[in-house]
């Protein structure tokens, strides 16, 4: 089986220009077909404040209405994608970018209103995913670089966590490929000891609930985890979380937190 | 040689929504191979005008900083492309966006600097296009709708003339395709007098000449019909201008101005 590598992008890299050009520049030397899925970092609050659009909380989750939608399509798939696009093609990697509307590679749906209406908010599982299409593309040379919005099928543009993309892209592509999916953030890994920046190597699914009991693991890290065990739960063949300055060396296995099934 | 649809589309049908599904409707309806370029309306300005980015004009031309450039890249590739794709797509319309840098579809060179530097404005010629790859795009079933942004090949992106795109793209696409090149704006054509909404069916070179050197042609409609000829002198097999709601009949010839060359 041919091996992909799905790379998710998100935070500080994004925001950082120097950063950002050295882990392209990393990216770009990754032997064989790759994905890259990018968040937008802070550009999209950024601009929010300058246009006066304010983020929307609701018991403390944030809401994607109509302006917020308009804001992160623009940022997300104008801006941060089309500049990410660009500087891969003067690497000379031929990238393409795509929001989940473009060829319908990545349908969602607008997550039902329950106690919280979250507006333009997009759920997705693997059959969302329009495997074939991304398969054409990386069988045609192109590297996919795919921002954190999918669409309905019925005309609108859904915001979509990226993390969760990178898992379902992953466990949809691994019928087709052996996939290493790895998270690039701003830690070299999953932490024992925040402090020390002491880095867990392995952590597999029991480990992950003793973890999460003994409160080691917690807040944001938890949805990422569950997005890693997901997409190795579809298939993936290997999930790395770790710093976005290592990506060579977590692509080898060599750096980051390697999470296992068991 | 198998046909293939051209169409641009600019202005009033991109900021008025009930305009633009009605258009959209329409373009889904043609058949065969088609591909959408776009310009960014009113919308750029009026999110200019929210950022606080003022258009800058020197003798009277538009200049692209930096600034603006962030704006287009995020008004032209994200917000109208998505919101055009995304549309496509719940009419079944197997639509991608694009700029310039996906899949280095569009090559330009910055303008050199003469007497005005134009900032970040693209120049490009038919062999920019990168027909093979737009080809490609057409004989998968995909439907490309390409946005006014180029790119240098240097990582960075251009802000290139929507017509002008129109008019190279239908220009490389002729020697494999029988390309029909569709202007559409704001009137019903090219007009011998603008009180009476007075249409002229047919233009070619020479008329072309005269009109001009009689001032019924002038401003705005020059560089729209330099593009519809130098389309011409690339190949493209007809070229029509006229309005966004006849589109149906101007790809059958029945209405809209015909540019021929003699």
């Amino acid at each position: 089986m041919k091996k992909l590598s799905v790379i998710k992008i998100g935070g500080k890299v994004i925001d950082d220009q120097a950063l950002l050009g050295q882990f392209l520049q990393d990216f770009a030397e990754l032997e064989g077909p790759k994905i890259l899925v990018h968040g937008g970092g802070k550009i999209a609050s950024d601009f929010g404040k300058r246009l006066g659009i304010q983020p929307k909380m609701v018991e403390g989750r944030r809401i994607t209405d109509s302006e917020t939608l308009e804001l992160v399509t623009m940022v997300y798939g104008g801006l941060v994608n089309k500049k990410i696009v660009s500087h891969l093609q003067a690497l000379g990697e031929d990238a393409i970018g795509l929001s989940g509307a473009d060829a319908n590679v990545l349908k969602a749906t607008k997550r039902p209103v329950k106690t919280i209406d979250y507006g333009f908010a997009g759920d997705i599982t693997i059959e969302g995913v329009n495997k074939s299409r991304i398969s054409q593309f990386l069988e045609n040379g192109l590297i996919p670089v795919i921002c954190a919005l999918t669409h309905d099928g019925s005309g609108s543009l859904l915001n979509t966590n990226a993390d969760t993309l990178a898992s379902v892209i992953s466990g949809a592509l691994s019928s087709e490929y052996e996939v290493r999916l790895t998270y690039c953030f701003e830690h070299k890994g999953v932490l024992s000891d925040f402090e020390k920046q002491k880095v867990i190597a392995t952590i597999d699914i029991k480990e992950y609930e003793s973890l999460k009991a003994n409160g080691i693991i917690s807040d944001g890290m938890i949805p990422k985890l569950d997005n890693a065990f997901e997409a190795l739960k579809s298939g993936a063949s290997a999930v790395t979380v770790g710093h976005f300055s290592d990506l060579q060396a977590m692509c080898k296995g060599n750096s980051g937190t390697l999470i296992e099934m068991n």
